[in-house]
């Protein structure tokens, strides 16, 4: 099942589900172009991980690390799809297509084993990135935090309905940069839901965003980016800088 | 005025006036010994300050920065007056005493000159670091934004309450340990909230922890820590770990 956070035309935010572009609430249902697709989930935080699959680090210069490379996005990051992004000024930001894990319940210390059980779903991100502040901070604020520098999108789909090894595409103005698969991350979901509950607790709606695949390159004023992933959709943001 | 933040005798989360031992909220008022006193707001993020002491950052063998070092502490970090915070098992962790802001309506692109109208209060906080996890990362998370790594209370002070060399002291089991005033500050609080809104919206609630003072040192299980800032009162928690 495909579940979208929408306002309907009435201005209420419902969570309805989406099928065959119609997205429906109660007995109600609507075209889903005629109603505001909302970011799927309501963060309190997104965990981002870095340099989680071999071929990015490799084409950023940087090792494979031993244990995952966390870093954080704060509320203000999210963006939904069809949304403008506006860019930090006079800055190089590069796009990062990413398989976003949304938590469905509050948890903490979960064992791998068990992981799947806090699992709401999945859904396209786009971890974008300002380098000139990135590669030069100790933390990655002003390179990763920026408002709206996490679109997430379009739906939140089952994981069921997302293979191992489904393939992940990002699209600059209908050109591929990105395209790669799932089973390419070095940390697996589990993995990573276990190491990140060791130390915190994740809440209903909270995301990690499970890191890039080679490929990555600028977005600028103007272009429009897609992050296709297979069995979950397409998340389209524009960008204006 | 002191404004607080409690959980009144019937369970409802209130916020009232302190004073002299006494909280009120509307025509009651209650001993403030008999309410349940939370942290003074409820942040969507934290954004830290590292090193803004120098003679902090030379306790650590590091520079001082050119521009504020940013991180951040998500809302699971909270924990407010009174509270036990569980550290991570086996980990070496350090209070640091500071100085919060909480910045009291929505904002971005705040000039200097304006960023006194954007402030609710004073208030203070411990920093809670677990060092062996935050000298070995990239980005400071398993580092800093632990569970109820950011102590914060327990009042709102007025920004005129608060003198600008006010006294910071920081206690453990009543032994100081950090005793410094405010005027030490490297980046000023002005400074501070327009750059940090250069790059991210504020929202009403969200706090800047200002930075510590040197004295850094070790907090263990059993533990009482007291911020005490001129101004504002005293921020007390226990810790086991």
């Amino acid at each position: 099942m495909h579940r979208v956070r929408f306002r309907d035309p009435a201005g209420s935010v419902r969570q309805g589900e989406y099928s065959d572009g119609e997205v429906s609430f109660g007995d109600e249902s609507y075209d889903a172009e005629e109603v505001d697709l909302l970011a799927p989930c309501e963060p309190t935080k997104i965990v981002c991980i870095g340099r989680n699959y071999a071929a990015h680090a490799e084409e950023r210069d940087e090792e494979v690390p031993d244990r995952p490379l966390l870093f954080l996005k704060p509320p203000n990051a999210v963006a939904g799809h069809g949304d403008t992004v506006g860019l930090p000024a006079d800055r190089y930001v590069e796009h990062e297509a990413e398989l976003a894990v949304v938590i469905g319940e509050q948890c903490r210390h979960v064992d791998e084993a068990d992981a799947e059980d806090v699992i709401a779903g999945y859904t396209c991100f786009d971890d974008l990135s300002n380098r000139d502040d990135q590669d030069e901070e100790q933390n990655w604020v002003r390179g990763k935090a920026f408002d709206n520098a996490a679109p997430i999108g379009p739906v939140l789909a089952t994981p069921d309905e997302v293979p191992d090894d489904a393939r992940i595409q990002l699209r600059v103005d209908g050109e591929t940069r990105q395209d790669s698969t799932l089973d390419h991350l070095i940390f697996s979901i589990p993995e990573l839901i276990a190491e990140i509950t060791q130390y915190m607790t994740l809440e209903s709606g909270d995301v990690i965003a499970t890191g890039t695949p080679e490929g990555v390159g600028p977005v600028e004023d103007g272009n429009t980016v897609e992050v296709e992933i297979e069995g979950i959709g397409t998340l389209e943001h524009d960008v204006r800088q």
